[in-house]
């Protein structure tokens, strides 16, 4: 019964997030129902990360384990024929028996775009925030830098939520401002005037939910100078939701990696 | 009564194209129902190019007349708080009065670009003509320089279509292979293995109905080898569109640029 570590990129727009829900469809569910043909029986896919509706995804990591022997080649080719092209894995190995996609992960990387042109590109406000207006990229980055190690992040843990250790380790958490507005294959510039992007990278060995979003709520309070730096770490300190900034929207968060000690 | 230049830009995905029909949304009737309400009466737009159901703009140009005096910025500004995100003026000037976006522009400029790696980006598949397998790049630019200059262009006009002349000037014909894929802002790689682009870019004084999309199926034949790149000469000397090749999909195309004498 070979276990298979597939790797999936999606467009999160029109899915009720990674996992299955009782309605809409969700990536989880469709990479089950592509898998069901192949095996004529129930297979669970477990996933890396819990990405939330609206949140996309270049290297989510899962797995599956089947009974039917399946080249992993003719396997990722068997998925894409039948999931939406918003939905592709992109990867498909061969994995041990023992391979968990979550308790094996040693690090994930996400990566949170914000646009603060006037304008956002028709090919672009599904995967932008769209903030318009100067943000002070320096005192985030200031402030950004303070996440870095271990903490307690209750300050940022969705109200209500777990109850599990609040407690992660950030090995990077930066801000950068991006000039490169490239949105159609072969990099062709887009022509808005003015056009600028501020990304927010976060790498750690776990997050709490909506966690990478209500840090980039806090950056932003202290980009749009109503907080400042020495702010975010009162926050942390508080460890209290309520003093943290507003959640930023889904649709600027991408799950862009999850790591595995090879 | 001032005359606007607006620049446009779509993604064409779910319109059935620049021009007002009968049913379905295009961006001039979109363009033309968001000017309704600042002038409380109905106004034509006019566009430089008609652009097909699913092909996109980065830089389409439009014009309208309007009664009652407006800053351009603020026309901008309203305009885009009527359109849905998918349709952006990213620019607009006041105009001459006898400026008409088609009759006088001197070159436009289009691009179409295929996707020959065997899975195509969720973020990229409404932007590229997904045609997994190798191409003859040296081949289809070959071929592709052949169309520059003044032709007869009748060989890659639509069965039926106009009457009028199909003679055009191409200023530029030319096939490059792009390896960048990224397609996020801030310049994101995507992660998918052996992603790989082929672009064919064309420069001219107008351009007859379906005709980039002929040129690249005709281009696609060559590149897949089943056509010599001399057949190119001997179709465009034909006049006769049943022996080019297949018209291309239209999502790999974008009306890239309208070029004016400054």
């Amino acid at each position: 019964m070979p276990t298979f570590k597939l790797t999936v990129a999606y467009d999160g727009t029109d899915f009720v997030g990674w996992q299955r829900q009782a309605a809409g469809a969700s990536i989880q569910g469709l990479l089950e129902e592509a898998l069901f043909p192949l095996e004529e029986r129930a297979v669970t896919v477990i996933g890396a990360g819990r990405t939330d509706a609206g949140v996309h995804a270049l290297g989510q990591v899962a797995a599956c384990s089947l009974e039917r022997p399946i080249n992993p080649s003719t396997l990722m080719r068997a998925l894409n024929a039948r999931l939406p092209p918003a939905v592709r894995v992109i990867d498909a190995v061969e994995a041990a028996a023992t391979f968990h996609p979550r308790f094996d992960a040693v690090a994930k990387t996400y990566r949170y775009c914000i646009c603060t042109a006037a304008v956002v590109s028709p090919f672009e406000h599904r995967y932008v925030w769209h903030l318009p207006g100067a943000l002070d990229v320096g005192a985030m980055e200031a402030a950004a830098r303070v996440l870095v190690g271990e903490h307690d992040f209750a300050c940022f843990r969705t109200v209500g939520a777990e109850v599990e250790s609040s407690v992660r380790v950030l090995y990077e958490s930066t801000v950068t401002r991006e000039t490169n507005a490239t949105l159609l294959p072969g990099a062709m510039s887009f022509v808005c005037p003015g056009s600028e992007y501020v990304a927010y990278t976060a790498i750690g060995t776990g997050f709490l939910r909506h966690m990478v979003r209500a840090v980039v709520g806090s950056l932003v309070e202290i980009g749009k100078g109503r907080r400042p730096v020495e702010w975010m770490r009162d926050v942390v300190e508080g460890r209290d939701r309520a003093n943290a900034g507003p959640t930023a929207p889904p649709q600027g968060l991408c799950l862009m990696r999850v790591s595995y000690v090879a």
